[in-house]
């Protein structure tokens, strides 16, 4: 029987065009990132956030968000990763400060 | 080539009756916000967080969810724009602080 | 006429796959918990955040995320009775800091 506790972490939540998502997740997985969940079929207009950040997307781009939740350390490396990519490709990034449950052995 | 840094930014979670995104685009549009992200075909049931706070989810309504990293001084006016709307409808705003990826030009 | 204010509470995300959504909605119910809206059709692999958290999920899992807002006293129960469950089944759950929206009787 193990327990569940948790551990700080950073969620990263990258929103592309779904046609992106292989090179994202191949990007994480380059990374040492040990999981991640896709969400499908999303849609949606504009910028988010920064008016000049981002290219476009249209509105009728069908995106996906993969989400991973990673230590700290690695979201630099990522972003770092991601940069040519969101030089040439439509996206957003959200990052935030997260607990994730965790199984540990029960003492 | 431009670097991909971060802004401090308020997510907007916003749910809602799937028949009510179009009210809600446009509230944000108004409110100038540059862009947003629809997740489709959610279910759910009862109130979020605060017992007598919201009027009710059924278990058949099919929901939204409309995602959108603000300013945090769009925050109030969003807010204000959502009060009449929720006195007659069902739905929830979740807030956060979250960082947003943005582009910028190398120096 | 209510007005839009909000509370601070804590949201929890869990990801499990598609077939144990009711036995997780059953628990936040018994909980206590007064509302959940569920992402439906996720997909997703390994383990998020720990190398040696949880189980792993396949590539082909097809999962679900239910999304709920709760008072902070009820994490802890939650993750006891989420206990038992992670020992035999895959899955994760994020917690993090919110305001949620919320109608009060305007002064």
């Amino acid at each position: 029987m193990k327990e569940l506790t948790v551990s700080a972490m950073t969620k990263l939540e990258i929103i592309v065009e779904g046609e992106h998502q292989p090179f994202v997740v191949d990007l994480l997985n380059r990374a040492g990132v040990s999981g991640y969940t896709v969400f499908h079929n999303l849609s949606g207009k504009g910028t988010h956030g920064m008016h000049k950040g981002h290219l476009m997307f249209n509105d009728d781009s069908v995106l996906v968000m993969i989400v991973s939740a990673v230590p700290q350390e690695l979201v630099g490396p990522i972003f770092e990763g991601l940069t040519p990519f969101f030089n040439k490709h439509m996206g957003v990034v959200f990052a935030s400060d997260i607990q994730v449950s965790r199984m540990v052995k029960a003492r």
